[in-house]
């Protein structure tokens, strides 16, 4: 169907779409009204080009299994999650068992205000998520001893390769050699590998506790503790580093660090890490927030997110992002990463766990972790076996006869051990451990065989596996907010106060442009939290992980059938790394025809900062084509590019529809002329939302595409990630996908190697989209878009009286989204699009969004979830800030004091003893009567941007500054 | 221990009990200090008589398991959850399948917002679940055709229990006979035989079928549809009853009534039932809400809570508790009815189920439910089976040759029936049965042996099973509440909405004496969630429900050891059930001695209302006994009024500590005393926070008491229910406890009858206490209490400077609460009690408990949960608000227009572009600088009481009321 909408008038609202989609039937039929279209069907029809519908004219069904409800949505979750087998995960390698503090549990990772909420973009509504978020910040800080921490990278692995691009940058060497030690987590390794090969960096690898190989570097990377559990000093090695102009990345347990002396203190540059063990759980996999906290000296050159601390119009202390929200304006070609989306959620997780222990807590927690591992060691050398390693934190490496049999003998009893080799057996203990744990393991060991060595010391005296001038005392977290919250009734009021001061999707429609802010429904979320799904560590054997290797698999084949290609892997774990992916693949693929002289990489003028941020990691040259006015691909200057770099073009990436919000008719023609020149198509899946049921780029033209399953397949945005961001491609592309060194199920062995830390990315997330794809069917899907695409060409016909709508595609229609020009006002009152975006906060909404594609223009995309009664609320506050602008303009009000400009307005100055604007005070809170029931109230006015920019403050500032 | 508090320096805050307990050591040494006391066991010492305590200057420890932590405690209940085997019910007998929507289960049911809220006795910050709660009092008034609904009671026994003494009241009828059909669900008959034998009223059973039985009667109750699932038309019965004089009562079906003439229509008086099937899990039997609506003309009679609708003072509509608060009111000896907590947050969640469904979707649940009853039943018919009614709408009879063969077939396949007889089963549908579960069932029937009738008809013309004449259209829920939120962002919002209007745990401490408002910690919440704990049908077999049996066998045993009795029945799921039951005990104990004639109870001035309404209930007369000026039981008096009553002693029952906050030191005179009389002594457990871990009432001479677990054990008060209020004795009282008709197990077969429906009562939330006591473990409770005791002195003694502290006991100590006298303040101000508790709304607090026990007073408790920062901040407010008072008495503030009277103040007031006040807006907003920065702003202004009693509205108003 799709001439029917999913919701008959009258029927039960049992169907789960009928819940997802917002407007009802009636509903529909008005807006089709305004639109000027029978059916939604008809609108489809007329605004999508006739040459990429799928089946042109009438309804191709999609092969998805048939839609079910919620209820039985939910069983078969539940039948998948009995497949898995939790065994208690001793296997480290960067993942440990972790208790996840139940009100952590409930009220951050299981809290729509926390999980629905967007990137802290617009800082006025997102004071609690930063603040969540500097603590996070504060937290690496204190603990690697590096002043300058990122609101969180997307797991440790890619945190390193990032760090070594940095290193890269920075470093005054100018040898492309980056040595990095053998005692390294070898997903680490991989990573860097898959990441360095394309810059040209060669990476050597060696056993660094042999001193540095010769030669010169700019950058060395040790693991510490390392990957079999020693823990050395690395200070030497880092002054021999220096030394030598290279940068030190020293990549540490962060548990670990309340024990041992600091990165920082040891004299590194650069610290990574994954803070899961602070209270994530492991997923699978992930997602998991990975850190990079770097010296003062580099601040400037951090990739991802950095929370600072400025003022607001008033003065108060405010946080925001600092260094301009860089993402947004990676420079192209110039792009020195392509990291966008973080891992906002699991990083304000592990900032909590902190502030819910404190230090003492913390230290404690790694006291009790060291001290099983003692008690294991102790016991195991009495029993004869060899402790490779003397000096250690939780990890033990043991020789055993028969490694094998170990893990044999301690899977029967409940637990996963590391393979190392033959002889040898990995054991990661952690905050979970308990002594039946310890003495469980011991005797899946039995005995050696060896009688033990007469008089070995079985306790030392204190209690320490590690050198001795390794100890740290107590210098971290001893901010107030690590210290205050003890008990649960003050953090579970600390955490809800924080939540209170942001505006996320379980208050306000968030109608920003390319970003998809649609429901994501409690039945999707579910799952994810249970244990079966939660506690799996990435690096189990699949027998134990048959229920979510399954959602794996069914996702795949899902998305394939969706976008038309044949190959799909879900492993990088945002869309910046599927784009990553899809370029190796294409690079993979030249390559192994020998063409690899085909390095161009054509991107439009309108495209996502991140694509060309992607084609260069990928070892590409980016050449821009040009947008007509109308601001669709100019062909002629494609064709031009095209035959400028002739034999060197390697690829296009073209976002379709495109970032202006329209179906470009040409995306048939641009395919044909790129593959006549040897290229190959990506489509950047970011606004797949405007296509799903619709049309299939893999059978329209392109080679490869990657989704982001957090804007179309409902993976909530949590603040700033987690997202997952897989890549589909034909079936010539296939053996160029990513894979795995841990797990060959996650890949073709001829893969490009890992572009995440862990086999399929962020599994622990995925029964989300699952779930949504099961319950929406075809059909659901289909109407989905349909709704989608109609909202957005209602609000832009709504709002056309009184802004104009930027561009158009077919017939004047828009796709899922409309740009909203403030231009032509701007120039007639002074009142700019980020007055309006600030103005709306005043409304109650989340801006959309600012000046992408186009500056001084918003970007509304209003998702098919939001229902006619939002939509209205919305139109109403943009048609009333439209008055707002005319009564500027015509000089009724002040060209710097009206309500656009001061917006937002905090509650205290509206109800200030003295108000000295030349409006009243109710036309600065309540503009429109509905306000005066339900308010939002920004907790900070406007924050000024370039103070926290001149005045860089990225860790808590003391209470004082909040003094009031 | 307990000279040590839990928290030690520098210990990782890893015990649970370290969480529980709000201050820090640092704190309490400080709070030490303030009060004068060098540890909390010295205070607990000086401030309770040497003669009650449970080993005179020792530390006598409670017998119970060791504490372990939060990981261990969810392991240990998951183990007890896997013990439980949940079949699908197709038992009925009121309690049905059914779905709770995701959103609201995870929204509303795991949500602190929701949960932690107290009673809405402060409309002013409860207008949420004010909101919520009258959609639910609309839902059930329309689809019971009655126009006054009240705000739920404890199920659908207890609430015919409650429409036969309304019935009594409202009847002319002067015969004590009440007529019941026969056809009544056990549970609901036996509890009213339990309610009326002390009430001297006859219950007369009979098959109503055959119309009325002779004779006089005040009042009569059919079960629509029957308990055998048959549907009759009861309007026959109705008249003929009303005839008589007596009025009608119909127990219905809430679901049936999407399709069935209402009881309203059908001419009854009174209609009751449940509406767990809207969304409430089954939780072995509880917490639901039951449900009473009545004519126009028994408005006031109605038992419980009725919100309704008022205005605020700027003229808004608002929520508030209409008729007064009754149940804090509640007449003593003329007392019609004990019923005070409710079941808020269940009642909430049934509402918002028919908010989420709406009018169309509830009658599509039902259609459905009855289309598959209609199939099994054509199918039954088919192969030969005789089905007993014809007439049906969800659940059939049918005669087998072998009930038990069935049974035992269904159960193979995952499905429990109703055994009726040896030749007879029941079945019960819901909205989660499936065709292949009617499939299932049928094969568990297998053949009948019995060829089917020669053309017997299988499918209706029409395709319903119950009169024509019964059929309804959809004259209900036409509100617009239950027509907009279809999707499910928009009911998100709307639920986020109403949360936000109200202020619970999750955002201050809620100082309320009486109360004790205490931590509701995750981990506690948990379990009650798991569908293994949530899916149990109360009547399923005990072998199924192993693990939640071993729950209620701990928290018994674990109860009595720490109240020193000797048996607990965990039935009563209200404090004040457990009233009832504990007086009953003392009744049946007097009768089997042959002491009949002992009917008098004492019961001291002070004393909670509900005291003397259950000794009413409980066909006892009650006599006050005096309290002295210092608020302590006047001995001479006691001793007079044993004197006066003699030989009709029956007993005394007294809070301990006093409801003043005070332990009386004359506690072990009155129970001798009154034992010496020949009486039984009843000690009201809601106090028992300030006594737990340090005395025991079944040793210092008490004979039963009931607890309230939803203050001293942790259970949410859900913003007014569920409550669960076991009763414990000691031995010579165990066999007058309660039992239960379906269920041999949950009582002594000597005992009294069931007083709540369900077996174990709300069995459902029993893991909340049951982990509370796991995780504190015997050094963990005694500590909480020390620290309640500490925190409610250290307010005490902060406050004494500012306002006089009513009643002290021994060394001018107060127990867990303390009494502010405003009186004085009052005479010099006009400023009243009310006046301060609702200024402290504008400060971002709960009201503390007004009025009671004396009027004119504010009865502090901060819990043992509130940490100093908290305290300090309510300790800051009270102090500000003395000086406000000041500030009126010195006439530097009107005594009319001042912050105090205006009190609490909207933001829409505070921004009003007018502002008329003799005192400024940031008097009115911030008079303390920390609002500045998280400010809650009450939705609507004061409210007035009195409006909405004379036009009393209690259904939702029309969205007019509310235009702005």
């Amino acid at each position: 169907m799709s001439d029917q909408p999913v919701n008959v008038p009258g029927a039960p609202a049992r169907v789960f779409a009928d819940r997802h989609v917002g407007p009802s039937p009636g509903a529909i039929e008005e807006m089709l009204k305004t639109v000027g279209y029978g059916s939604t069907a008809e609108i489809m029809a007329a605004a999508v080009p006739e040459s990429i519908l799928t089946a042109p004219g009438r309804n191709a069904p999609l092969d998805l299994p048939e839609a079910i409800g919620e209820a039985e949505t939910l069983a078969e979750l539940r039948d998948l999650a009995a497949r898995n087998k939790v065994v208690t995960p001793l296997i480290g390698q960067g993942y440990h068992g972790t208790f996840t503090p139940p009100v952590i549990l409930r009220n951050i990772m299981e809290n729509p205000a926390w999980y629905t909420a967007y990137t802290p973009y617009q800082p006025e509504i997102s004071q609690g998520r930063l603040e969540a978020l500097i603590n996070f910040q504060t937290m690496v800080s204190d603990l690697t001893g590096l002043p300058v921490c990122g609101a969180s990278l997307l797991d440790e692995a890619t945190a390193a390769a990032e760090a070594m691009t940095l290193a890269r940058r920075a470093s005054k060497s100018r040898a492309d050699v980056f040595v990095v030690d053998s005692d390294v987590f070898p997903q680490t390794l991989q990573v860097l590998r898959t990441r360095a090969e394309p810059l040209g960096i060669e990476v050597v690898v060696a056993d660094l506790s042999q001193g540095l190989p010769d030669g010169d570097a700019f950058g060395v990377l040790v693991q510490y503790p390392a990957s079999s559990g020693v823990v050395r000093d690395p200070s030497a090695l880092i002054a021999a580093a220096r030394e030598r102009g290279a940068l030190a990345v020293v990549a540490a347990d962060i548990l670990a660090l309340t024990l041992l002396r600091s990165p920082g203190d040891l004299g590194a540059d650069i610290a990574v890490g994954s803070t899961q063990r602070f209270g994530v759980p492991l997923g699978f996999g992930g997602p998991h927030a990975g850190y990079m906290s770097v010296t003062e000296k580099l601040r400037r050159q951090i990739p991802g997110r950095l929370v600072g601390v400025s003022v607001d119009a008033a003065g108060r202390p405010a946080y925001r992002l600092a260094l301009q929200t860089r993402e947004q304006h990676i420079r192209r070609e110039k792009a020195t990463s392509n990291i966008c989306t973080a891992q906002v959620l699991l990083a304000v997780m592990a900032g909590m766990y902190a502030v819910h222990h404190g230090p003492h807590g913390l230290r404690a927690i790694a006291e009790q972790v060291h001290a099983h591992a003692m008690d294991m060691a102790d016991a195991l050398t009495a029993r004869g076996f060899e402790i490779v390693h003397a000096s250690f934190f939780d990890t033990l490496r043991v020789r055993v006869p028969s490694a094998d049999r170990v893990l044999e003998n301690a899977l029967a009893a409940g637990y996963n051990l590391l393979r190392v080799d033959a002889h040898t057996v990995g054991v990661s203990l952690d905050e979970t451990t308990t002594p039946a744990d310890v003495a469980a393991v011991l005797n899946a060991f039995g005995e050696s065989g060896r009688a033990p060595e007469e008089g070995a010391p079985v306790v030392d005296e204190d209690r320490r596996r590690f050198p001795a001038e390794l100890a740290r005392g107590v210098d971290y977290l001893d901010h107030p907010v690590f210290n205050t919250h003890r008990s649960e009734t003050s953090l579970l009021r600390y955490m809800r106060r924080l939540s209170d001061r942001d505006l996320a999707l379980d208050r306000t429609m968030i109608p920003l442009g390319s970003c998809t802010m649609k429901l994501n429904a409690t039945t999707e979320m579910e799952a994810v939290t249970w244990s079966e799904f939660a506690g799996l560590h990435p690096l189990a054997p699949l027998d134990q992980a048959a229920g979510s290797v399954e959602i794996v698999r069914d996702l795949e084949a899902w998305l394939a059938e969706i976008t038309g290609y044949d190959a799909v892997s879900l492993q990088p774990n945002a869309g910046s790394q599927g784009e990553f992916a899809g370029l190796l693949a294409i690079r993979g693929y030249h390559r192994s025809r020998g063409e690899d002289h085909r390095d161009v990489c054509l991107i439009p003028g309108s495209a996502h900062g991140t694509n060309a941020a992607s084609a260069v990691m990928a070892g590409m040259r980016v050449a821009v084509v040009a947008c007509d006015e109308g601001g669709n691909i100019d062909l002629d200057d494609l064709r031009a590019k095209i035959a400028r770099h002739a034999d060197a073009l390697s690829a296009i990436m073209v976002t379709y529809p495109s970032t202006h919000g329209v179906y470009e008719d040409t995306i048939t023609e641009v395919c044909r002329l790129v593959h006549e020149a040897g290229g190959q198509v990506y489509v950047d899946g970011a606004n797949f939302n405007a296509l799903l049921g619709w049309a299939k780029p893999g059978e329209f033209g392109a080679d490869v595409s990657h989704l982001n399953l957090h804007k179309t397949f409902c993976i909530p945005h949590g603040g700033g990630g987690p997202g997952v961001g897989p890549v589909a491609v034909r079936s010539h592309l296939a053996g160029f996908l990513p894979n795995h060194p841990g797990q060959p199920e996650a890949g073709p062995h001829t893969g490009v190697g890992p572009v995440s830390a862990a086999p399929f990315g962020s599994a622990g997330i995925l029964p989300i989209s699952w779930a949504y794809v099961r319950m929406m069917g075809e059909r659901g899907l289909r109407t989905a878009t349909e709704v989608a695409v109609l909202s957005a060409n209602y609000v832009a016909k709504r709002l056309e009286p009184y802004y104009p709508v930027l561009y158009t595609g077919a017939n004047g229609l828009v796709a899922h989204e409309c740009i909203i020009d403030i231009r032509p006002l701007q120039k007639a009152s002074g009142v700019s699009n980020e007055d309006v975006a600030k103005r709306l906060m005043d409304y109650g909404f989340h801006a959309p969004t600012m000046s992408f594609p186009v500056a001084g223009t918003l970007m509304v995309e209003p998702t098919e979830s939001e229902d006619l009664a939002e939509l209205e609320r919305f139109i109403e506050a943009m048609i009333a800030i439209r008055a707002e602008i005319d009564k500027v303009a015509a000089g009724e009000w002040d060209a710097l004091d009206n309500p656009l400009k001061n917006a937002p307005h905090t509650a205290e100055e509206v109800t200030a003893d003295e108000w000295g604007h030349g409006y009243s005070r109710a036309d600065a809170a309540y503009p429109v009567p509905s306000l005066r029931r339900d308010k939002y109230w920004p907790p900070v006015g406007r924050i000024d941007q370039a103070y926290g920019d001149r005045n860089l403050v990225c860790s808590c500032p003391p209470p004082e500054a909040f003094e009031l």
